[in-house]
């Protein structure tokens, strides 16, 4: 059996042995321009060449969370692209919103700069009640953190293309309840995959639905969000703030309004790494199940984009 | 029935109403010097005259989760004193710690720190499973915080004065134990109650027993911890951090070291609030358990300490 590896970011010197070791029946190299054709790919953010040379593969698959760079190329007929089930991404983003949405919350930021500027202050505490979570986008990672969030007591809002049932979040479905879900939500978390339906998706319209004094935290892609209407409604005051880890361009371009912005906090696209450990031995067990005839779990659906 | 209250901080023009509307039957007053003699008193940090005048007591309220300023007090033989069980407290404490512990393991400080300098920066991945939480104290909110911590699959280690089955949670009793607890932990969370047993017990004998790049974080009384010793160890390196919420003496003095000390993270005693409207509910609920002749949760044992 032959593995081909490629990344556009990730460290190949750790993945191809990595993956060697995972498969030891199977001949696993880095790709590159006119290799010998292979029964499986393993990618990240891939060359159209790699896919145009690639005429054999049994299945494509895909190293992060998000499959929205594979889908703007034009991938093989009939090959299954296959995302990985978890890997340990879910528990990342859960911290990474349970953080942001305690920190808002809490006001924790404003008591370390009070402290550090030597003043010992007093903030009213205000009711969770009055700040319900929206989750936009319910698939692993979504219910993952409405659970996370839902265990400290707040309300939590769920909304997903489909319905979906979780215990203890309210759930919202289809464009149809999209502003509903919005109007119920204060603190919005976006998890959704990144399609052509939900790209611009929190523009000045959706994000206007907000309650008053929202809070937006994007962890999903930054072409989710209209940057310049994320501005003005933190301008006017309807918004209070924002969490970003994802950006339209990454890094961050020098110049761009959201450095140093005094009510956005930044991270570089951190909020759940991809653990090499973890996901190389989910698709060596996906290969397995594939090899043997198998359904696996977490086949995109080329038409629905994710 | 005569209830009164009394508080050396909290706002008593809100909680002598709000404790006269959840005891229509009873007359509710604030305590002062030669107040008629009433059958409960609601305190907080009373002063000695009040449990000396007020000899006809069925039972003492301490709104507070710790009963160590009471316990320095004469009390009045023979009546119960009762805490609240928990009244919105342990879900505050469960976000402080949370937000603490994920904010250190993840780096989220560092990442906003670049970011503030223009830097989009990358940091290695650290595993959670190098990153155990140990919790000094399995009481209501101990039980509450370590299985907060565990959602997010740390290693969750407990420490209680007698042995405590919890689900997730590597349980560990008693002194025998207490080094064994320490050596097996990184992240040390305090939530002890304050006792004669109790005070220093975050020394530099204990602290060196955390794993290398310890973390402290104190959210049970600023006695607990003995200030010189930990400064020591963060400027030795053994500990990496720490986040303080309590202080020996608060508002913390001007000139402490802990001000703007780069490694400790400060809040003012803000962990968790006695929240006014579930703790009346819960008082009035005890007041009508004890006049029933019903045994209370929550008495105090007065040779325990807590």
């Amino acid at each position: 059996m032959q593995v081909i590896y490629y990344s556009a970011d990730q460290d190949a010197a750790a993945w191809v042995p990595g993956l060697q070791a995972a498969l030891p029946q199977a001949e696993v190299r880095l790709w590159q321009p006119g290799a010998p054709l292979a029964d499986y790919a393993v990618v990240w953010k891939p060359p159209q060449q790699l896919l145009d040379e690639q005429t054999h593969l049994k299945a494509l698959f895909n190293t992060g969370a998000g499959v929205d760079a594979l889908m703007k190329l034009q991938l093989p007929a009939g090959v299954p692209v296959i995302r990985l089930d978890d890997a340990g991404m879910s528990v990342q983003m859960a911290e990474y919103v349970c953080h942001a949405v305690i920190r808002h919350f809490r006001e924790f930021a404003g008591y370390e700069a009070d402290m550090g500027a030597g003043k010992w202050s007093f903030r009213k505490p205000r009711s969770r009640l009055d700040f319900p979570v929206g989750v936009l986008g319910l698939g692993v990672l979504g219910q993952r953190v409405a659970r996370s969030v839902a265990q400290f007591d707040f309300p939590v809002n769920g909304w997903s293309r489909t319905a979906k049932a979780l215990p203890g979040v309210r759930s919202f479905a289809g464009n149809e309840q999209l502003e509903q879900f919005l109007s119920a939500s204060r603190i919005l978390v976006c998890l959704l995959p990144l399609t052509r339906e939900t790209e611009n998706l929190l523009d000045a319209k959706r994000l206007s639905c907000l309650r008053p004094g929202g809070y937006v935290v994007n962890v999903a892609r930054g072409a989710h969000l209209v940057d310049a209407d994320l501005l003005s409604l933190l301008e006017s005051g309807h918004l209070a703030g924002a969490t970003l880890d994802v950006f339209r361009v990454e890094p961050l371009p020098k110049g761009h309004p959201f450095w140093q912005h005094p009510k956005i906090t930044l991270t570089p696209h951190t909020s759940a790494r991809t653990l090499r450990t973890e996901s190389i031995a989910q698709i060596a067990g996906k290969i397995a199940a594939v090899e043997r005839g198998e359904r696996v779990a977490g086949l995109v659906d080329s038409n629905r984009g994710y």
